[in-house]
Formats: structure tokens, C-alpha cells, sequence
């Protein structure tokens, strides 16, 4: 800290100060207010969404709920689940409409816990949200606006970014000082527009959509499954909601029309009536209409995502495509936990503020491809129905099918199917997610046969927890905690045992990565403690290729892994993706059954590295290397050769 | 109504009034509020369970919990699960215990959606409940007791149970007028005494038990997991608890003692220093004792649990035993359950008077079942521990295996599995549980090759829902709604096409079961009723075996079964105990995959009658002449005969 720094009121000092309480924001701040850290958060609307914006959750958004601990509050409201959808298209007879076909919104090819896609309400899923921030005393301030903001002296200032907030009717205003700043206002943010950063539309075409929540009566077969519909008067997607709810979107007018206008518009009436043509030979009756709106919508990417890697942005401020695609919410999630980690890593004092700039990097091309999606997706269905014998082939487990004789049509709803789930995001090579370029080099890396990818999510499995005989999930063991994950997967634990030995010794060595981020109240720690005994940035999970009763934690588990006795775990729960798997867990991995193997998984769930499991200092070695390529401290050889 | 009956204040009247809010009167008020019955309910405690008498809640009750849907409010209380129980043992050396096996509680050869025990405090249970069933209008009345009672003129008054009530402190008191009275206040039970009902004690031993909760820090490795301790220093027996408690139980003294005193107790220090001794050579220390109680307790069961059919007696006031079956809960909820169905089938017009003499003749056979168990479960380890060959053995699934194959041991064990798990019970036959003795003669009538048996569980299956392509459990689709549950497994839909015809033609001909109990407010039901669009007692969900795009509501499941919509299933889910079935539902059945046939579930989950599906009217026949075994009319040709 400088000593020439203005001496600040320190009340007005916050870590974050987040700016719309939209789910990118709020994610930002549940994630940052629980790992401690001090946020302002502000929101220019005076209560949570009420009606209308209903988002779905994708499965890959429901793993992430969970285990943020969130998920059964918002199942409580009892969603809509679409398992999967139907296509309606003119049909051959030239009268009304006929279902072509259905497909599954997650088929198996897709490893899911939760193989749909969860649909409710907005503000349900924002006051789940809101009721956690007050549990870790971050409170929205309502409602309130910013209108300014400055980054001075980021290097001697602590608090670099000062911000003017201000209530809407401009009675009060108060300005603050922040490490970050943080812009989840939506399409049309403020901050984005001040910091001059533009936005380019990949696709050039603006559509105006009108959409309508109701109750209706209709004899219509698949009213509660999620369709799309494609009629000789017009198309509609249908969306089933909780409380016998329905959504349908309507597209109401393109830029491609001849008389198009942005503002061209429809009347409720002159949408429900249009959606009783469409649906012929059906009828449809709406009993009550709970929320009607027409919006302007493009596809849009933010050029940047930051400047200067204090003040940020994310969520619609970054990225708007069509509600077709029902990727809002997700992605939005999935901006703000990636910046999250990010920087409580930078705070914490245990990564270079380097990583940050993987923020715009890594999420930019997410949202591009998720556009380029959109795109395809559109277009998927505009040339022709697929034939039922595609959609089963698409959509069936085929592991040992090569890519290559896939046609375009599987390959693109594989495609989408991993886009609509949530598990289609893969992020790029970097200093997190190791390559063969990476700075970590060592032979261990990446061993033959693993069927994890560095950049991707880590794979699910079932196995038995040692200390209490639970049957658990082991992807959603270790809580959002902010904390690198380390499976050592064990192999055997008789044969393998001097390689686990091993390991427990070099990790504690001085000059390991484990060793250099012990926390600061490590004698304050008590022995209930299960997942950051020794460091905040580091949680240990062990999984042996054995039955349960065949191991002992304090005779197989040594040293730091032992300490993590909750972590222990048999893998021994029969998968029926490797129905003949010994190991089930150790095969979906691509891990030998004997000699195991160590995967890091970052904080939000990507895998960052592989490494085989040897006897020797090998294997902490290339864990020492992969931190050294990002954390403020070096280890091991990589330390001795600076 | 007798016009002589005397004028009473209605604001006294109720459909019941229960006394004692522990789980047996909970389970029976929120079922009965539910229903829409007026319910008095007091409990002379000032405040539900505060601390202490911790259930499990077994696998069964789990069930039974989602089906009311109040599972998840329980499990959001972070539950201990215990999924296998370790048997501790002196060890060969003399020195200290040593493990010499574990068992799973539920292991895969009974086949349970949640195949463990939950652990949790009484309270937080007791307060789920309780919020549900203010949402139904029920507010317990606290601390009220009850003074007297008396029923007079049965046959004549509508209310013919008076009942005093007192406020414990003596400050108030009311005179109610009641349809039934439930006496579910605890082993001391008032109304038991008033009717000079007796308790006769199976084992005649009595038991003295020191039970603790607290926090521990221990070397112990099993202390996550339920344990029963032998040591030559004492016997313990250790439960895990939530918020990392645990609660150990430990024998203080039995009647088969020389120095034998009901009143002998022990003070905490001592059972603490008892409990290290028998820990040896693990240590163990206490960071915080929440609850220490001595209680004696021996196994009871009353000789009545009604006298009358008016007053009845429930849960530890008709049935007492040892701690360590953890069976008190389970046993409270399914008598409440079984008790509440019957009354609603009475007082809604469907069944004869005559049903309510099934309570005590089903749930007293179930105590004494209990009790047998009881006495054999603490026999069967005092002879010697199961070799575990023998223990994997009994676990594992053996379809094929004869019964008599297995030794006495494994027989033994999957016993104390099912009764520990909840799947033990099963009804004797009588009017609602079918055998040959059955009024309802039919060659239909439980069709070769079932597996399904009157008087037991329903069995679990995933089945598709057509509707909205959900992947459901077949056996929570319908909720506790006091309803019979009519499954028709409708086997093929082409091939089967004229028998699901005849069924659904004949269901509503005037003179069947179905159409004789139409609701009253018939003309108000709204489209949107799911289960029971035409009658309060009946809910019919159609199965068929067929993919689900294949099947079309409209043109497969004809009249009253299409009403249903949200009620017909596709049986296209695979199931690893069924793997090569093409309709593992129908196959877990044991129903033929191109007939099918039809189950009738009684509203408490125990299956009533299975029966053939035929063409023409064999079918609804046999449904008719079973119901008329019952029900206030007659069916069919029952009703032709009379």
C-alpha cells in the first residue's frame, strides 16, 4: 500500500461492488460474499423480477446449483421439467399441423445427473439466491443506480475504482471505493457504454418476439412438453411452466420483413389469435394470461468483457442472442463463477492477478460459439426434419463410434444437444487448462488413455464414501468453496500403495504447491473441518479402486490425505456406462484400475490437469509445475531454477 | 340422524380429535386435514421435541414422506444416512475391539428407492408436519390434556364421542363432541388406562437405557457410522447424527441383573467414562453433550387398539421395545396411515363401518411381528458373528435362490433387513387384501406368474409420463389422497387395444365400482384435476408397454383412463433388476408384457387385488366383486345377486 493514498473512510471500502441483481450478479455475489469478501450490490429495480423472464436451468446449471446447495430451494417450487422436444410442422395432408418428431434435450450420449431442463419462474430463482446473500450479510440496495465511476492508482491503491451510486428518484447518493467493479445490468448496461466498449451482431438479423404466460384449455397433445412449431400462418415455441403454466414465444416481425420495424408490435389478442391458427386442427383457450411482452432482440457480443481487469461485465451486458436458445440464465451463471474464482484466487493472495484477463478470454469464446449455435440451430431445422432413425442414432451411448461417420445432421444435434445441456462449454488452452504448450511439462501429463480433457467438465461418477458407507456423487462432493479440487484417483490400494505414499510425502514438502498456501489460522482449525484443513485454496479427495470394507483410512489414506477423512472414498458402485468396469469411477476417467491417477479440477468444475500416479516426486513435480504456471509463488524444481 | 339427538354448539364438533403430537398423531392430523376433515388436536407439551429422541427413518417412511411431499423439507435439514451397520467385537489379541464385519441396512436384494436410514432430530420432524398441517387449517393446541371421554349412542349421533379437555395448568377447560377419538400420547397413555385395555410384555426382560447426544472427538474410525460395540467392559451401541453429533446408547442395567432396580441409573460422567472404556484402544472425548436421558423400557404390546371402533389407540401406546430396532417412528406413521385412510373411506361415504376393524387387526399383527424380530435380532449376534461370506450372501439380489438353500443365518438377516428397512410388513388376508378366501371369486384374480402380493408394498418402477416426457417413479405418482390406486398395466397398446377397450367401457357402466362413487361437485371439477377428476376414492394411471412416441393419449387410452392425462405412462425405462425386459415395469410386475393386467393399490401403498386384463367384461368384474367385499354398495353382478 502506498503511504501517499487519501486516507478513505474505510465503511465506504468494499471488495466488489456489483451493479444488477439480474443471476449474473447474483451468482457473482452469493460466490463472493460467501467466501468473505465485502460487496455492494445495487439494483435499479425496487423488488425482484415478478412476473414473466422465466429462464430455464440447464443440467449442467442444476449440477452447479447443487452444489452451490441452492438446488432443492428451487425445486421446492416444483418447475416444469422438459425431458424432451417435440417438432410440429405443416402436415402432409395440407390441413393443421403434425408432430415430425421428438428428440430427448439431453439424450444419453450425454453423461447428465439431471437430464432436462428446469423451467420457472425468474424471481422464484432470484429470491433463492437473495435469501443466501442475507445469510452471508450482503443485502441488495434498492432501488439504486450508478452514475459514475473511475480507476485511479490501481497499482499503490487498494481500492482503485470509485464508484457514484445514487437512488432512481435521486434523493440520496453515496459514493464508494472498490477492488472491482462489476456491470450485470443487462443489454443495455451503463457501464459498458461509459468504458466505450461496442457490440458486435454476428448475425445481422433483428427479430421481434412477443411472449405469453397463461393458463390455458386445449386439446393441443403436447402442451406440456417443450415444441417448436412451424405452421403455414406463423411459427411458436411452446414452453410448459410450473402451476399448469405455459409460455408461448411468438416471432412477430424480422428485419428481413418488407415493412419491418423495431417497433412494430402485437396486441395480446392479436397474438392469441394468431396462436389459434397456428395450432389448428387443435384448439386453445387461455383461462388467465399472467404477463405479456414484445422485445426487440438481435445477437449481440460485447467486444470486451473488461479494459483493465477491475471494472468487468457479464451476463446480457455481454452477450444477447434469441430466447430460443434459453441460454440467458446459464451462461450468465457461468460469467460470474468463472470470475468469481478468479478473483477470490487474485485476493487471496494465491494467483497472479494474470488470471483474470482468462476471464474475458475464456468466456468470450463461449458466448461466441454459443451464438454461432444459435445460428446453426435456426438453420438445423429450416432445411429439413430429421427422420426418427437419425434422432435414435444421434441419440443413443455410442462410445466407440468414430466422429467421421457421423452425417452433418448427428453431428449437429450432438452439437446442439451439448449446447442445450450445458455441457458443450470447453475452454481453451491457457495457463489453467493445460496443453502440451503449457509451461508444465512432464511425461506424467495427460497419460495415455484418460478420457478427461483439461478445459472441459470433470466427469460424474458414483462411489461410496469410506467414513459412513453414503453412496454419494463424487463431482458434487467438495461445495463451491472456491478451492482447486484434487481427485487422486489410487488405484489399488495394496499394490499402488509406495505411489500414494509418495505423493502424501512431496505434498507436504516445503516447497510444494500444497505446502506454500497453508492458511493463516491453521492452529485455530478444528478437527471437524472437512474440506479446507489446511489451505482455502486446495481441497483433497482420495478414491480408491477397492470395495469399501477393503479400506482403512488411517492405514491407506496417509498423511494430508487422511486428514481429509470425509474425502476418502471406495470407488466401487457399478456404472452402467462400464458395466464391466472393477472400478467403475477410475474407467469413466480413462484411469488404470491399479495405478489410479491425479486429476485437478478448477474451483468452477473444469478440469485444469492430468497426471499419472508414480512412485517418486513425479507426480507432485508435475502438480508444482501446473500451479506454477499461475499461483505468486513457484515449487519444486521450477522454484530451484529460478 | 336421529331427530331426538340434542342440539350441540357445532363449533364443539369435530371429525376427530387427537391427543398427543409426536409422530402417530401428527401423521394421522395432516392426513385428515388434508382430507378435509375438522380435527381437534392437543399435546400437553408447551413446544414440539426440543431435544433428544432422535428416529430413524426408515427407507419405507421415506417413501412415504416424498409421497406426502414433505421428504425434502426433512432432508434440507442435512440428515445422517446410514447405510451400513459395523459390528464391533472384543478383539482376538484380548486387547481392545476390532470390526468383525458390516452389513448393508437395505441391501440391493430389497429393491428401495432410498436404501438407507435418515437420522434426525424429532423435532425438526415434527415441525415439518406441524407447518403442513397449519397450510391445512390445524393448529395444535398446547399444552391441553385430556380428562375424559365417552361415546354414547353410536349408531345414533353423529358426534357421539364427547371428550374433556383441560389446559395443563388447569386454567381452562372445553367439552368437544367427536366422530373418533385417537388416543397417540406415549406408553403412558390415558385413554388406555380409562379403557382398562391391558399390555402384555413378549420378553419379559426389562432394560434400563443411557442414551447421549453430543459432539466427539475420536481416533474411533466407525463413528459416522450406526455401530453396535461389544466389549468385555459393556455393550454400546453408536448412531450418527446430523450437524456432526453423534448418540450413543448404552445398556445401564437389565431385570436379568442381580443388583437389578427399574430406577438404577448413571450419571453422564459415568456413561462417558463407560463409553472410553469400551472404546479401547480408541480414545474418546466430548466437546459438548446436547442431551443425556436414562429411561427403562421393556417391549410391550396392548391387547386392544380400539374397543369400539370410535376411540382408537396408536403409535408407543399400543407398542413399545428397545431403542435399537429404531423402529418407534416407522411404526407410529404406518399405524396413523392406516388408521386415517379407513376413517376417510367411512366418513366419505365409500366403505363400511366394517374396514375400521382392519386397523387393529393389521397394525397389531405388524407390533407382534416387530417384537418377534426384536428378540431374534439381538439372538442372532449373541450366537456368533456372520462369517462374511455370509453376510455377502444375503446381500446380494438372488431372484432365483429358494429359500430354503439358505441357512438360517441369511434367512435371519434378510428378515431383520426388510423389517429394519420397512418392507417387512405385510397384511394378512381380510376384506381389502385378496386371497382365495376372498369374496371376489374370479378365475382373473392374481394372475400366474405376479409378483406382486396382496397385503405388500407396491413395487417400485421408472416408467416415462406421456404428457411431458418426464422420467417418473410409478409408485409416488399419485399422492397420499386417501384414494385407491387402480394401475393398469395395459400391456401392448395395438395388440392389447380391445381389452384396454372393454376395461375402459365397462369401468364406467352405472352398476361399477367406479362410476357409483362419482363426487359430488362433478359439474365443478376443473380440467386441470390430475388425480381426481371423477371420484374422491378412485385414481387410475395407465401403463403402457411401449416407447413413448409411440403411444397417443387420444387414440390409446380411451375414456375414463384418458381423463387421466397426466396419468398414462410409457414403460421404456431400463432396469438393472429386470435388464433384458422390454417393459421392465410390467416385468417387475410380473405382469406379461402384451396383456398386462391390473393392480389395485390401496391408498396406504399395500397392494389389494391384482387381476388379469381381458377382453370383454371379466376384468371390471373382478374389480366389482372386489369392491363389494367393502364398499357401501354392490357392483356388477355382486349387485345383480342381491
Amino acid at each position: 500500500m502506498s503511504p501517499a493514498l487519501v486516507c478513505q473512510d474505510v465503511s465506504h471500502n468494499y471488495d466488489v461492488v456489483i451493479v444488477g441483481a439480474g443471476p449474473v450478479g447474483l451468482m457473482l455475489s452469493t460466490c463472493l460474499s460467501r467466501w468473505g469478501y465485502r460487496v455492494k450490490h445495487i439494483d435499479n429495480r425496487p423488488e425482484p423480477t415478478a412476473t414473466g423472464r422465466a429462464d430455464g436451468i440447464q443440467p449442467r446449471s442444476l449440477d452447479l446449483l447443487r452444489n452451490m446447495g441452492l438446488k432443492s430451494a428451487i425445486m421446492a417450487h416444483k418447475p416444469a421439467r422438459v425431458y424432451e422436444v417435440a417438432f410440429w410442422d405443416p402436415s402432409e395432408s395440407g390441413k393443421g399441423i403434425a408432430r415430425t418428431g421428438t428428440w430427448a434435450s439431453c439424450p444419453n450420449f450425454i453423461d447428465a445427473r439431471y437430464p432436462f431442463t428446469t423451467l420457472l419462474h425468474q424471481g422464484h430463482i432470484e429470491r433463492v439466491f437473495i435469501a443466501d446473500l442475507e445469510k452471508n450479510g450482503t443485502r441488495i440496495q434498492r432501488p439504486w443506480t450508478i452514475t459514475g465511476f473511475q480507476t485511479r492508482n490501481p497499482e499503490t491503491s487498494e481500492y482503485p475504482v470509485q464508484v457514484e451510486l445514487e437512488h432512481v428518484n435521486g434523493t440520496e447518493k453515496e459514493t464508494v471505493y472498490a477492488k472491482y467493479l462489476f456491470g450485470g445490468e443487462g443489454a443495455r448496461s451503463f457501464i459498458r457504454q461509459q468504458l466505450n466498449i461496442g457490440v458486435q451482431h454476428k448475425d445481422p438479423i433483428a427479430y421481434v418476439w412477443g411472449v405469453m404466460d397463461g393458463v390455458v384449455n386445449t386439446d393441443f397433445p403436447d402442451i406440456k412438453m417443450k415444441c417448436t412449431i412451424r405452421s403455414p400462418h406463423g411459427s411458436i415455441m411452446v414452453i410448459p411452466r410450473e402451476d399448469n403454466m405455459v409460455r408461448l414465444y411468438i416471432q412477430i416481425a424480422s428485419s428481413t420483413d418488407p415493412d419491418w420495424s423495431p417497433r412494430r408490435t402485437a396486441t395480446e389478442a392479436e397474438v392469441q389469435a394468431s396462436a389459434k391458427k397456428i395450432l389448428q386442427p387443435y384448439s386453445i383457450e387461455w383461462e388467465h394470461v399472467e404477463w405479456y411482452s414484445v422485445y426487440p432482440i438481435g445477437q449481440g457480443i460485447s467486444d470486451r468483457y473488461t479494459l483493465d481487469e477491475r471494472v468487468f461485465l457479464g451476463g446480457d451486458a455481454c452477450h444477447t442472442h434469441s430466447p430460443k436458445a434459453g441460454q440467458g440464465m446459464n451462461t450468465a451463471f457461468l460469467d460470474a463463477l468463472n470470475l468469481a474464482w478468479k478473483i477470490h484466487a487474485v485476493e487471496g493472495g494465491f494467483a497472479n492477478r494474470e488470471i483474470l484477463k482468462t476471464y474475458e478470454s475464456e468466456r468470450k469464446a463461449v458466448a461466441q460459439s454459443l451464438l454461432d449455435f444459435d445460428n446453426r440451430y435456426a438453420k438445423l431445422f429450416s432445411q429439413r426434419p430429421p427422420a426418427t432413425s437419425e434422432v435414435q442414432a444421434a441419440s443413443e451411448v455410442t462410445p466407440d463410434a468414430h466422429q467421421d461417420t457421423e452425417n452433418a445432421f448427428i453431428k449437429t444435434f450432438k452439437e446442439s444437444c451439448e449446447f442445450t445441456s450445458g455441457y458443450g462449454v470447453s475452454y481453451q488452452p491457457n495457463a489453467l487448462n493445460w496443453s502440451p504448450d503449457h509451461p508444465a511439462q512432464s511425461s506424467l501429463m495427460q497419460p495415455k488413455g484418460t478420457k478427461l480433457q483439461s478445459g472441459r467438465l470433470f466427469v460424474i461418477a458414483d462411489v461410496t464414501r469410506v467414513v459412513d458407507a453414503n453412496v454419494v456423487h463424487l463431482e458434487q462432493e467438495i461445495p463451491l468453496n472456491g478451492s482447486f479440487r484434487i481427485f487422486i484417483f489410487a488405484g489399488d490400494p495394496v499394490k499402488n500403495r509406495a505411489a500414494v505414499r509418495d505423493l502424501a510425502d512431496h505434498l507436504i514438502n516445503a516447497s510444494s504447491f500444497y505446502a506454500a498456501y497453508i492458511r493463516p489460522d491453521i492452529d485455530e482449525v478444528s478437527h471437524h473441518e472437512k474440506h479446507n484443513p489446511h489451505s482455502l485454496f486446495f481441497t483433497l479427495c482420495t478414491i480408491f479402486a477397492a470395495k469399501r470394507h477393503c479400506i482403512e483410512i488411517q492405514r491407506d489414506a496417509p498423511g494430508a490425505l487422511g486428514r481429509y477423512r470425509d474425502h476418502v472414498y471406495a470407488d466401487d458402485r457399478w456404472d452402467r456406462r462400464v458395466p464391466d468396469a472393477r472400478a467403475p469411477a477410475h474407467a469413466k476417467m480413462g484411469l488404470d484400475e491399479e495405478r489410479g491417477g491425479v486429476v485437478v479440477v478448477r474451483p468452477d468444475g473444469y478440469v485444469g490437469m492430468v497426471a499419472a500416479l508414480v512412485e517418486g516426486s513425479g507426480t507432485v513435480d508435475a502438480l508444482n509445475a501446473y500451479f506454477s504456471a499461475f499461483c505468486t509463488k513457484k515449487f519444486g524444481s521450477v522454484a530451484a531454477q529460478l
